[in-house]
């Protein structure tokens, strides 16, 4: 056979290592050709394709990125040519199958492709692990690692200067990061977009912790919207978040406006999905690579691999991008017993 | 209620933690009173015992080791009076229940005190990941987080040398480091107590891997039984390991003699079982302590915690400890398609 | 002797290995009796000063921060009684000496201090590096490391999206983190407050850099002035640098608006003064620590400790404090031939 | 001009940052070509060289180890044809002149070769910092952090076990690697072949340390030489170091002999010497080669590049190589108050 792949949506670590370990597996095995398909759907749109050997892949398992290239350029953009195009291109270069490595537009994308006849196989990507029809994915587990050394480091700088240290991370729509890094870091409040908190609460918390003679931690997740009265000023939407700067800016200064406690703010940013992947994730990839060859080898087209427990199994696509994993109520309180 | 806790058999990243989590959550939402057991059931043995405030578990989710120091002494060796002296010490103290956190013989020795009328709740710790009753626990990934470290560290020499390198990981009976480290670093060979293995094939791996220009790397856990001919001399035992030196020195000793390449061992050793947790095994071991709180503060005695997907479930303690999590032959020849 | 340590000014690795250096040598060899004075001059200021036996110093050599707190209090601040009211703490509290540990502000209150006749020695801190009586000073390997380890995983989130990325680090007179950080990581450019750079030629780098197929990677110091036109809009002082904002965001949006390269800006802010010390951090600190000791116990006073070479060395704190220690032209021109 | 590079002897974190610099700046300033000699002097004897084009260099300040191979070949050695063999190879290439990174052995070569009107610049490399014309070599900061992130984690399975742990690292002739490690990570102990010590005195800064309630660390260089008695048994060379399995081995024994305390020993082994080099590492490679070309652009030839302070200077081979740089006393006594 001859498997074209691609990587689509944001970068995340591991994107190699699920390249690689679908070369190797169709490589050595079955003697499968790869073909890489640059930045995503746009290599299948604008017929930008190049041979994908076993040489190429070497080392790649803890390289950070996606040598592929990615875009958010889809298939069903406008003047983009939907499913004929990719038919066409794919056609082109002989390919027989696809595996699209993405988030849930690219998973829809490839749902929606697979309607329309083309064979594709997906791997679920998702920094923030909302994906519902997967324990985990590859990246999270490096994220919150990125973001608990920050909390480690933040941490000795608040506690020296008596200030209350603020750390926004990466969660538009669920607060698994927060939640995880702020468990492994030990934070004294955790604000996810899923819990409504307000400042007053917040602020209580603040300064329960520093009665106790340390330095308050509190981390926020970007998605995260206030529950009541902000006080600093400053344009909000119609859902409390700033218009400029980010939430945890917003979150520093709501804290000090109540409780007069220095606070500063930092946002991680892109340093949360960039770099070598943990071991963790390295494993997963890895496993997701070869479990996405095996499906394609066994034509088991229209689905995407999963984690669940320590399996890695088989989700039709459909079933996969139905739903938002958000972190359950009871997960947040279980944290919660740790703030203030 | 009066909890006491105690650590017990080797030391494990993220037992901090978990004391950590099951004092906050009984501090501050039930309002128990903790007592520090000292060097796991010695110091119920011995009547070493001393109150466990919560400003004591201050910062120790990211702390390796315990607090609590351990060892390795059972109340039903000979002389440590069983089962009545553990009762006799908790009384003097108005102990009320037990956690106890440790290994496959911390867990027998729960569950035997547990039929005795002991009042116990089990939390498990093996960083060989050979417990059945639960997915992970904590410290595995910590392990797999320096073995793979160590495997990037000593590729670059391996290249630069044109040697084959060797490391030697823990792994008595479960071979999970190795197939998880080797996998994370990609390995060109991984040879676990679970999947035997003759050295004529390993040096095969390893000269295909130099013909590739590569150099190879070998992950051997400690557990591990060669199958077939040992030729570089040194005496074995009768499962064909060394008595003396180590696996890995073994290792390559024999690649060197089937294939002139030069070949060098390093065993990873404590460096494994030591300092600051990974992110992972933080956010476990935290949620492991507040669920045996829970469990202890349900009453649910003779049970443990444990990981089932992305639950804390619990688990009679009596099913914790009759079989080892071995590494399934399914797992293994997924990671063997990387060999060579 | 009763000897008064006390940290001053912002948090840096190291602070706390060089109050365990000065207490170990004092403690051990000479049975000298130490207070901590809390939060810098405030201690001395308000009389909040308490002992600091050897057993708080343990293990303290690889925590970041400061356990004594730190301020920007100074004893010359109004109302707050200059070197009589420091006198008078001193005498209350028996003490004959200070190790006044702090960066130019601090080391100039010191030496006039010691002009009005106060017995203290100096001990420097900078994480920007900018002292010139010393060669370097700890904190600065340690901010060093935390940005290189930025760039490295900003640099696959540039590959993978064919972006250029900016990472804004501290140095707000001297770009000595900017030049070694990216030297490290191997930026496209690198823009220091000291060699005026248009915002044309970082625009011709940026684009070399993507001629040639990788994604450019620019440091920026946060003190760096735009020469030149500014083209991006948004409110500027009479340096050219950004009212709102970080000087990193002005960077990326004057390359996206002169090449059209989507361009992204990570501040790193506190990460890079918190946290563990590296171990070139820790020795440093200690052995400055001890040197500090010494000087006290010789009655240098008036001298603060410097590394000259491989020696620590005493050096007047007049001259201490004359001269910032700018990157030479040559340090920037032998990094340049990096660039594009 | 045409430039060959060889790097021989041991690996070591940096040598492809000196290589890239070099490179870089030869290629973009001068406009100089430059060939890859393969394997240290073995790719001269046996002319092993290939073009070295600068997008070979990409992205390798951050990578350890060295694309261009080692060896420990020498061209004086029996059959290889010394100087005129070099001469031979280097006509054959056109090429003009050589840089040799390597260490003492390397670069007393190099002397010979110039001597014999080879036109050769050298670079110093060792990791165990025992050069005395240059300050610091790449390499060696490296070796410091890795063997201190050790000594981090063994401290934690010390203080959960009560036992005394013993870290081996490099240094045959000296030991700064044991020094500055032991240092950085609060060693008790600190064992380097300059420093007689007999393990009588080891045991009572075991046991001092014991009795304040920690665990104790030991570091030991391998090259360290007992002094007096030694009562666990094994055999000995005329100097005192074992004939079987390594002195950290042989540390542990004693202690435990004398004392009762249970001891480990770890050696770290090529650990040290291999994966992604320091940003300091980087930073002072990154120099040496661009310096290195600046030697040889200015036909500085019989020369190698060293560290003095802050500055990169020139020697002369010829003293480069006369005398080890020893720990001195001084340097050893100032660490010795934090022992016990």
């Amino acid at each position: 056979m001859r498997i074209g792949i691609l990587t689509s949506g944001g970068d995340c670590p591991g994107l190699n290592a699920v390249i690689r370990g679908a070369v190797l597996k169709g490589d050595r095995i079955h003697g499968h050709e790869f073909l890489g398909i640059k930045d995503g759907w746009r290599g299948l749109v604008e017929d930008d394709v190049a041979p994908l050997p076993r040489h190429q892949i070497r080392g790649l398992s803890k390289q950070g990125g996606t040598i592929l290239g990615t875009s958010r350029v889809g298939p069903y953009g406008e003047g983009n040519g939907g499913a004929e195009r990719v038919r066409q291109t794919m056609e082109r270069h002989g390919m027989d199958a696809l595996i699209a490595i993405g988030g849930e537009g690219t998973l829809t994308v490839a749902r929606m492709l697979h309607d329309e006849g083309i064979d594709v196989v997906g791997v679920p990507k998702t920094i923030d692990n909302d994906l519902s029809a997967t324990d985990y994915t590859f990246g999270f587990d490096t994220a919150v690692h990125v973001a608990t050394e920050a909390i480690d480091r933040l941490r000795t700088t608040g506690e020296s200067h008596h200030r209350c240290m603020v750390l926004e991370v990466m969660g538009r729509h669920a607060g698994w990061i927060a939640l995880h890094a702020g468990v492994a870091g030990g934070a004294h409040a955790i604000l996810v977009p899923e819990v409504p908190v307000g400042y007053d609460q917040v602020a209580e918390w603040v300064e329960a912790t520093m009665e106790r003679g340390r330095a308050p931690l509190v981390v926020v997740a970007e998605g995260f919207m206030p529950d009541g009265e902000i006080v600093s000023g400053g344009e909000v939407d119609g859902m409390g978040r700033p218009r400029l700067g980010g939430v945890g800016e917003q979150v520093a200064h709501e804290i000090e406006a109540r409780t007069g406690i220095e606070s500063r703010a930092m946002a991680l940013g892109h340093m949360q999905r960039g770099g070598s992947p943990t071991a963790y994730d390295r494993v997963l990839a890895t496993r997701f690579g070869t479990a996405a060859l095996d499906a394609v080898h066994d034509r088991a087209y229209g689905q995407m691999v999963a984690l669940a427990g320590t399996e890695i199994v088989r989700v039709p696509l459909a079933e996969a991008t139905t739903e938002l994993k958000s972190v359950p109520r009871e997960r947040w309180d279980e944290a919660a017993i740790l703030f203030g």
